[in-house]
């Protein structure tokens, strides 16, 4: 491999709660524990969501401030890259922890279907925290649900509201998204490298679909994802 | 070529009013004069939008049927697809014409962003929409404005939630969705064949890649739209 591995570790993500799995972390302090294993075990960047009390998702910037403050702590050096998806809040409210000015965030360059909703990235908030992550420069992660977002960014960047090199993150295998399919993962590793050759990438399955998108990730010069 | 040409035309479109072009048919008398122009000039197959008296686009089942009812009587052997499409009203009004049993109407099988909105097809309405379809025996016209609705469509075909074979028309050009792209036309072309062998397709290009795109159709095999 020509590009050193980043060991991407995903902390509690949006979805599961203690009822799922009781070994899920969702209180701040749990949160920076176990990512504290995992970057002793070498992964080097966090992608954070925060939960409340309750175990429900949030993106209060309060929670994501004693979050980056705990891994800044106990885990110097790593990546802390902070979830600005729908799960957690609708508008605006998914992008008031920008100000922490974390390392990167997450940003999805357009909408598309999830299991049981609309994915809603409107143009107007996707310009919105595109230039948020500018003010406050933090890099952003493409998060690319479908095709037509992988163009959105590059034009993003050709218009100067991202600025460059582009990092995408390919997602499949959520339901009623893209599935895991590898012609296709195929087709946007050689669209990107078409219309932004300098852009960095990543696999990321969803479920099952998981350990095969590393693999694919591995041979074809991405990065990888725990 | 092997399949005949279905030479479509696009009744009114959803946008364009009389202020942009006072050649726009308008009223359902316009509409269906203007369509029996092109049926005489060899067009097979009709794409109907229908209009507010004020210009404003309108789902109204009302409407739709005095254009069906005219349609059918200048137009003999006319094709009849309906739109039921997003800029005409909101959740099931949109498939609120589909009792009048038109010979096919427009599905998109998910969510994308349109120029200054997201356009949502929710997998609840989606899945409605193609019941009502079956229900009146219907053939939907697949609106794919990214890759992922491909899947989508073929899943509910497998599913039985769409009576195979699947018609596809590959939508490009429009801003914030997907470019008029080659690359991407041509994977689209294969990925349709590798996933569903029996499906007819046509290629719509929005504005000025329509010239574009009815070539890149005509070469591949697929069916054209003026
Ligand atoms: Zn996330
Ligand atoms: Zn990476
Ligand atoms: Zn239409
Ligand atoms: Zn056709």
């Amino acid at each position: 491999m020509t590009t050193p591995c980043i060991i991407t570790v995903a902390i509690t993500g949006s979805v599961p709660t203690k009822k799922d799995n009781p070994a899920v972390p969702i209180t701040v302090e749990e949160q920076v524990e176990s990512t504290q294993a995992s970057f002793e075990a070498g992964a080097s960047l966090a992608h954070c969501h925060v939960r409340n009390d309750d175990g429900t998702t949030t993106s209060d910037p309060e929670r994501f401030g004693r979050l980056v403050e705990g891994l800044k702590k106990h885990c110097p050096g790593m990546i802390i890259q902070l979830s600005t998806g729908g799960r957690s809040g609708t508008g605006r409210e998914r992008g008031g922890m920008l100000p922490l000015a974390p390392d990167m965030a997450s940003l999805s360059t357009g909408s598309c279907n999830f299991p049981t909703r609309v994915y809603e990235n409107s143009p107007e908030l996707v310009d919105w925290l595109a230039s948020e992550m500018i003010k406050y420069n933090v890099k952003p992660e493409i998060e690319a649900f479908d095709l037509s977002m992988i163009f959105q960014a590059v034009k993003m960047q050709n218009e100067g509201k991202i600025k460059g090199p582009l990092h995408v993150q390919f997602v499949m295998g959520v339901k009623n998204a893209m599935p895991v399919d590898k012609a296709t993962f195929d087709f946007y590793v050689a669209t990107l490298k078409r219309l932004a050759p300098d852009a960095t990438w990543t696999g990321a399955g969803i479920g099952k679909g998981q350990l095969e998108l590393n693999r694919w990730s591995l041979e074809a010069g991405g990065h990888c994802r725990t």
